[in-house]
């Protein structure tokens, strides 16, 4: 057994059976590999981001690490921006990237290049196989790393020999760290804060993440909110969340820092469980970088790598808070919206027709702000959103939970402007029979910049308006996803849009609609 | 002046006209700066690594750097797979990357990442602006750096307020730094170990690298080859090469390695006249990664960086080498081949047809190594070719190119698998109005991998076959060039393909020609 065979085996004997892949020639060992060893399924893309960005859709679906298989610095390079993603998603990940022989490194062939420098940035955990004897327990250790909480990426570099040449027997499935569980002492101290704060008329409020937009996560972080007289807050760019009918939604802090500041008011203690302290996106001349009232204590429940949901279990217990969250989203679907089209009724003709259990990966920016109004009536399902705000997300995080959820109905709503950093993803969908329904809302616009710089009170000249428009020539939705074996067709109208949602919605394999808005 | 606008005009004052662009929120005080400021013009992407790879294709046709404007790690990261073949093309390059306001760093912001880290291995200079205070002086070390020979890829992070905080006047061009000359007594004895090693009958070679494939560069190579008696190598990814009529034309070395070992067999002396030592482009188990014989010395005649021509014309004199190039390529069209296609067709019905000075950028991979052969008698042209291996240069490479010369035609050869990296180039083509004829050679397969896999002996079972083809389903070219505004056709055979041929070099605005081989 050579060392491709050994590390697919034990990271297969580790729970992990998917491999998306990008390869090249330095990774054929892995390539033929796949062929004599059983269990791990091999998803092609026709670019790293694709890959990259599946893998963070599949674990962020499963829990579970897939691996991705990479071409050198390069094909990792292409990969960053969804890594970015993944490594703010926590998502479990092990990238495979090959890497020159060891002993042709010191040629410095064309290809050649500094991988762990890209990989750092993006990898909490970056090792190099030194040979094929190391292989087995650089899987584990990558195994152990990827799922280490919240969830890392973690960046295996394989050098050629190290694949090709005979390599150790495949390792067992390691053991894996447990989240560690929060002080109870601290919990019920902490109470006593909020308490004493509470009893001088001091507003205290919940600022949640991941783990706080699960079902279970947002039904005790409303009861958390009754105890304290304000409802909770969730952190906007979480890796996934609960939302439409029955659950106890939460609010999300708002994008521009105006309204985030609005909404945490007069808050004086500010609770984060597994949520970082609310900061801007970005840093703007006259707004601050922290969202918060300046006399606003932050008081941290628990970290993203502790077991966040005991820890407000156990603080909604020490707050005596009510047995259920004061309320739930009632099921409520909107009828179909008719006549002409607007971003709002896109969404109602989803919430209209969406089927349980759905995947929604969004990635319509500018046109999805205010989709938790419009969908929380519907049926429930899971939400995905771009957790690095690197954009060209939508695409891949979309397929990779359709490989990871073959039951369950995936939407990507995406922007125009988004959509192309990773269209490839499409051909791929084509490719799996994916069940991916890709709305493409077409505004002709970098829209989200337009808007910032008109936020920030800069005049738009002709140059500037130029980089912001995507009208010369406006792109073809259709014939690109056509071009890619994806059906598709384009609405003007929403008779056109609820017919070809219907079918979408209900036919196997992907398909795209294109809204001109 | 804020800090944008000053570096602004410190570039276009060291003569930086154009802006390759895909920039985000943190560069929007930079984009605005571009309607206050005249001088420089952008271009917008849709992906970064065609912004990065337009940047080379421009330099390598101007020999000056452009710009670009890339959002944060992510941004670049898109940019990197191109930025290494521009690194390994010596293409001067200014990048200008986006980043936090530098207080707003230490919050750790969903975009923050470590930008420098992701730009070292692609950058012979990185700089972070520390305040608007340094900018003018920054972008003229970025100038310097990018323009010190042979050409650098320069990275500026450019914080969100060192752009729009008020900023020093902006500097004048700098003074670059020029090709360290040869000594000439280093030539002189170079020139008395290859007399006498031929007075032993000693074989002797000359290997030349970017310098050497210009027209001089090839005819001066030619004369020092009669004078060794045994005709130049040539380093075969070099940035830009000279071919067809006229030309004194060299030979490539081959890319197997089995080849290129025969190329240089017997050779006891190999002189490298700007070209790194030969190294197979990968390692493999049973080959060698130096491409010469055992005994064969390596002689340095001059280093990418120093002043190559002026050396091979002093070694050309030191070796009474005669005064012309022994033989240049005939002027001798091939006529229209016709019938079935093949790629040998494809290659000579672009000779019959060529107009004269067209710029062919070369990424076709499988499907041009033997384009030397059926190209040397058509008119005069130059040809790009992948430097770095990074595949995704071709369609981006092609539009820079045509942004440098808009009264040249510009070519791309282009395979299917590589084209599918950047296919977003296309959209920038039609946008600007390019004169680029793509021609894509539609194999529906990643050829390479499998020839590789073959040559190495590996077994291509049933996954690895599913990673290797791209007909499941076939890619549609003509929809996909469209669905960007590109007019495009599919030919399949030679009467289709050279009628397509015909209007695409003659009509103005970019096309592209699908052919199915």
């Amino acid at each position: 057994m050579n060392g491709a065979q050994s590390l697919i085996q034990t990271l297969v004997n580790g729970g992990v059976d998917t491999c998306f892949t990008n390869p090249g020639t330095s990774e054929m060992a892995f390539v033929a590999a796949v062929d004599r060893v059983p269990g791990m399924r091999t998803v092609l893309a026709l670019f790293e981001g694709v890959a990259t960005g599946a893998a963070d859709g599949y674990a962020r679906m499963t829990g579970r690490p897939a691996c991705t298989l990479l071409h050198l610095g390069p094909g990792l390079g292409n990969g960053i921006a969804n890594l970015h993603n993944a490594r703010r998603a926590g998502s479990p990940l092990i990238n495979i990237v090959g890497e020159h022989a060891t002993w042709h490194l010191k040629h410095d062939a064309p290809l050649t290049s500094d991988i762990r420098s890209l990989a750092n940035p993006v990898s909490g955990w970056v090792r190099t196989s030194a040979s094929a004897a190391t292989v087995p327990n650089d899987a584990v250790d990558a195994l152990v790393a990827s799922q280490t909480p919240p969830g890392q990426v973690a960046t295996l570099i394989f050098p050629g020999d190290a694949m090709w040449t005979e390599a150790p027997d495949p390792l067992p499935a390691p053991a894996l760290p447990a989240r560690p569980a929060v002080d109870a002492a601290a919990v019920e101290a902490l109470a006593a804060t909020l308490r004493a704060a509470r009893s001088k008329g001091e507003a205290c409020a919940l600022f949640v993440g991941d783990a706080g937009w699960t079902p279970r996560g947002q039904a005790v972080a409303s009861r958390i909110g009754a105890a304290l007289g304000k409802r909770p807050l969730g952190y906007r760019f979480s890796a996934r969340g609960a939302r439409g009918a029955g659950i106890a939604q939460i609010e999300r802090l708002a994008y521009p820092i105006p309204q985030a500041l609005a909404q945490l008011a007069g808050v004086k203690h500010l609770v984060l469980a597994g949520a970082p302290a609310p900061v801007g996106f970005f840093g703007y001349p006259n707004l601050p970088s922290e969202i918060r009232p300046p006399d606003c204590a932050l008081h941290v429940l628990a970290t993203p790598r502790q077991d966040v949901l005991a820890a407000l279990e156990a603080l909604a217990d020490a707050l005596d808070a009510p047995a259920e969250p004061p309320q739930r989203n009632a099921y409520a679907r909107p009828a179909l919206p008719e006549g002409d089209m607007s971003v709002e009724k896109i969404w109602l003709a989803l919430a209209a027709l969406l089927p349980e259990g759905a995947v929604i990966a969004d990635e319509a920016v500018t046109s999805s702000r205010e989709s938790d109004r419009w969908m929380s009536g519907t049926a429930p399902h899971d939400w995905l959103a771009v957790t690095g705000g690197s954009i060209g997300q939508g695409i891949p995080v979309a397929t990779g939970a359709a490989v990871a959820c073959p039951d369950r109905r995936v939407i990507n709503m995406e922007a125009d402007g988004s959509a192309m950093y990773t269209l490839q993803g499409l051909w791929t969908q084509a490719r799996e029979g994916l069940n991916v329904l890709t709305v493409i809302f077409n505004n002709r616009n970098y829209a989200i910049l337009r808007g910032e710089m008109k936020a920030i009170g800069l005049d738009i000249g002709p140059k500037a308006n130029d980089m912001l428009r995507l009208d010369t020539p406006t792109l073809d939705f259709v014939r690109l996803a056509e071009g890619m074996g994806v059906p598709a067709s384009r609405a003007t109208d929403m008779a056109a849009f609820n017919a070809a949602l219907a079918v979408g919605l209900r036919e196997p394999g992907p398909r795209l609609i294109e809204v001109m808005i």
